[in-house]
């Protein structure tokens, strides 16, 4: 019951003091924000995955490694699991999140929806620290199409 | 397995990022980051122990407060409970934690006994911020008597 909340106040707390210690003044700013939050997001998916996966037998393929992440690494951080996975079976995957928790505290009125990417980075850092240990290197970014549900889009980039 | 990690890693990029966002010159710089973390760790615990004690039924005196922030809040936080509680039943309690977390990741040697202050003050505040949000205003501090064990006094205001 309080589990996931510790996530949810500690993400809180780590969004409101980047913008706040930061300044947040323009267009620049906002970008700065984003790109500190998913630094953050991104070593602690490194650690994350690394103890998640320290049993784990290795995986098959990128689509093996994706659903461990849906399932695994979502259940540590949301208590639940992701609700829909979509690949095109070229390197690009959506995972829908229908009910997102760091989403659930915002209003969902239009006003609000702009808001929406600061409480989005920390997690497509995450997404893209965890790939990132697993050895496949990505671009990670979230859409809300409908408050409070979520999709990222990971692409693997291919070297 | 991991679900202790989860706030390691959260905590420690925390302190990384109000170390690296604030300067760290002088003893001045110092007092404002514990403060900061404090702050922050405050906010938590109230907003935690909110949800924690939603179901509960009211405490009837300060040692049965303290007892569950023994128990349920230090279960939610580190996935244990504390190893010893001691009071002079006069308002001061002294809660140790034989194997604090967020300490087990420093080294132990002298050295590092000094870097030990910025790991507990989020901690403190936390405490704080949860006694605070039962009608219980406190002064917390903590110290480590041995690596990685640790000692937070709690000293009940009265007003």
């Amino acid at each position: 019951m309080a589990d996931e909340t510790l996530f949810e106040l500690l993400h809180m707390e780590i969004v409101l003091h980047v913008y706040k210690s930061m300044g947040q003044d323009d267009d620049e700013d906002q970008g700065k924000h984003i790109h500190v939050l998913e630094n953050m997001g991104f070593r602690v998916g490194q650690g994350l995955i690394e103890r998640l996966t320290k049993d784990s037998p290795s995986f098959k393929d990128e689509l093996e490694v994706v659903k461990f992440l849906c399932k695994d690494l979502w259940t540590t951080l949301f208590k639940k699991q992701i609700d829909n996975l979509r690949t095109n079976h070229q390197g690009t995957f959506v995972l829908q999140d229908n009910r997102f928790l760091l989403l659930t505290q915002i209003s969902n009125s239009k006003q609000y929806l702009e808001e929406a990417p600061k409480f989005l980075a920390y997690t497509c850092g995450l997404i893209k620290g965890a790939l990132s240990n697993l050895g496949i290197s990505s671009l990670v970014s979230a859409e809300v199409p409908i408050m409070p549900s979520c999709k990222f889009q990971v692409v693997i980039s291919r070297s």
